[in-house]
């Protein structure tokens, strides 16, 4: 047994609930695993007495069985082993039990004491209705594609999008820094394009561009983006760590409203029985790293969520976190305008739709394809 | 259709190979699949044609059956689309296609024209093994916990695995910057302990602090470290992001070697349908990202890699990639003393075995359980 030590710790604790998918001693036994796994990695009779082993390691709130092969575990942590920052919360979550499998994170429960830590989305879902002066009605967006165009003819599609009433015309995840259509000039033209339809129509309408860049980039992309008037940003977590969308939301000389991509994290959500739940990952996380909007595949598109879980990202987007604001739920991948009267049914007005490739798809007018759109959203929603 | 363009490609082209699960047809349709969505993400039948149909879509090369439900593709994609970009190269590689199950990324064949674009690690297997003075024998990692002693108790400890022989100490990955054991007091104190014990005993142990932090402190805290003389830096790149690993291992300010730490980064290897390969993940993109050694769970701990992803795992810090430096397989994840005749045989010298709980297990003179681990190691490997 090693020194025993007194820390001072608060008391306060925050809680994760897990599902594990096994039998119960198994499960039993991963569930104990797991308080030792996320935090002191040590081997569990050598582990110190005292506030280590009282405060330190996890503990087993609650356990009961949801059938015979699982079992839901919710297991309490003390905030400061958080060190009060995402990276570290996250590791703490699950940093080395993803390694595990059969285990998947279903939910956060954070105390107040540890989300004043965290600012969360700038505009959430009432910030982005205002500053996009859409008071009611799900907001429209759509995405420059495809990949291999130049900047010059994304500019003239965005001034289409604009011109026919969408809201948000984003740049598609792919778009980098790619000789064939380079950052700096497709910001540039497309931003413009967008002032220019919005001067005609008096509406106002948004140009996204996608910062992801090299980690040295990113922030040097935002500013960028917002100095020649960009009117929000698209990033991909995945690819550059959820903490540098939360640095960008925490900005306050960029303060743009933040679409967060979910390319790169398929494999947390893809199998049932480990990763991150719908619900906590595109949902609780994206709030606590900043996003207003949070992109993901709708059900019945090109992927496989289903309505359930597309249902529980909507949950995750407006749960109570106390200050941390709701954001909006953003369905695309694969959608059309078909799509959108069951849509409007399915999740209401707090919503932005994303139809991107089969915005094409009705013509060359892409300013008619857009008030179609529109007119069927102005329609069907509630 | 839309408008044709005509692009100035070279020609060049690299290579991912995909394992899809599901019947012939449905993996002939996946692949097809995973050609746009990786690329144009556009609806197939309204790509335009020319140079975007013909160089932009992923092209499938080779198509063969594993077993009647398996299937290995290979799939190319223009060198250009990657933006010769890290970030933006992993997006193309399997962005949105990790969203979508039964499709698992097995290896990377990427050209010199898409190679040059990367620096890899500074120093590799052979550039560690100078910086440490060991030409020849396994290196020796231990881990500094647990979790909630100090600064200084953590200095001690390190004092005694450098004095007993160990060549790497290092931070465990949950230690970040928790009041319990703050991390300038922690770099300061173990640093200063392992040069005293380096100063009597003649050898050069490293120590190599957790610098896994908010975006904004990453590079910083590296900086910091460098500054007071630690040996080396590590770091979760699942939780950072790659590209920040990178960045820290191209930036010659800091010239330290790298350790990644696979924390928040399991769900991509824990089902076998999906996700990322052991060998791509911890081997191939690792070095990319610019890891001089990469830690993962060895076989026969408290994990669940087998024997052959771990020696998958050797393979990917080895083959070939052109200019990229091989890097120092490093499992940990419940070894012992014990575990070291049969590892020394599996893994042969090039290998940092990283023993870190375990090591207080046999009595608390942690400077004789160094002596008996390095000893092992000299006794029994090749």
């Amino acid at each position: 047994m090693l020194t025993s030590v007194s820390l001072n710790l608060s008391g306060e604790r925050f809680r994760v609930v897990y599902h594990l998918t096994s039998n119960e001693a198994d499960a039993r036994a991963k569930a104990r695993d797991i308080c030792v796994e996320q935090t002191v990695e040590f081997p569990g009779d050598l582990v110190p007495l005292g506030d280590i082993q009282d405060f330190i390691v996890g503990k087993i709130e609650t356990f009961e069985p949801l059938n015979d092969n699982l079992f839901r575990v919710e297991i309490s942590y003390a905030v400061e082993i958080s060190g009060f920052e995402l990276v570290q919360l996250l590791n703490v979550i699950f940093g080395n039990t993803s390694i595990k499998p059969g285990v998947r994170v279903m939910s956060l429960d954070l105390p107040q004491s540890l989300l004043k830590t965290f600012i969360g989305p700038r505009f959430g879902r009432r910030g982005m209705r205002s500053y996009l002066n859409v008071p009611k009605r799900p907001l429209l967006c759509t995405a420059l594609k495809p990949m291999g165009y130049s900047a010059k003819l994304f500019a003239e599609f965005a001034y289409q999008f604009a011109l026919g009433g969408i809201d948000i015309i984003k740049d598609d995840h792919g778009l980098a820094n790619q000789p064939f259509s380079p950052f700096k000039e497709r910001i540039e033209l497309c931003t413009e394009a967008v002032e220019q339809a919005n001067r005609e129509t008096g509406r106002k309408c948004i140009y996204v561009p996608n910062i992801t860049a090299p980690a040295d980039q990113v922030i040097e992309n935002a500013r960028y983006a917002k100095s020649v008037g960009a009117g929000g940003l698209l990033i991909s977590p995945g690819l550059t760590g959820f903490d540098v969308m939360r640095q960008l939301a925490d900005d306050d000389s960029i303060a743009l409203p933040i679409m967060s991509h979910p390319a790169f994290q398929g494999s947390f959500v893809t199998s049932s029985e480990q990763g991150i739940s719908h619900y906590a990952l595109y949902g609780q996380i994206m709030r606590l790293a900043g996003a207003d909007a949070s992109i993901y595949p709708n059900y019945g598109g090109r992927f496989s969520f289903s309505r359930d879980e597309c249902k529980s990202i909507v949950d995750g987007t407006q749960v109570h976190m106390d200050h941390i604001k709701s954001i909006f739920p953003t369905p695309g991948g694969g959608m059309s305008l078909e799509s959108i009267p069951g849509m409007c049914e399915f999740y209401g007005n707090d919503v932005i739709f994303l139809i991107g490739g089969n915005l094409h798809r009705h013509g060359p007018n892409l300013v008619e394809n857009s008030r179609r759109f529109l007119e069927l959203v102005e329609k069907t929603s509630v």
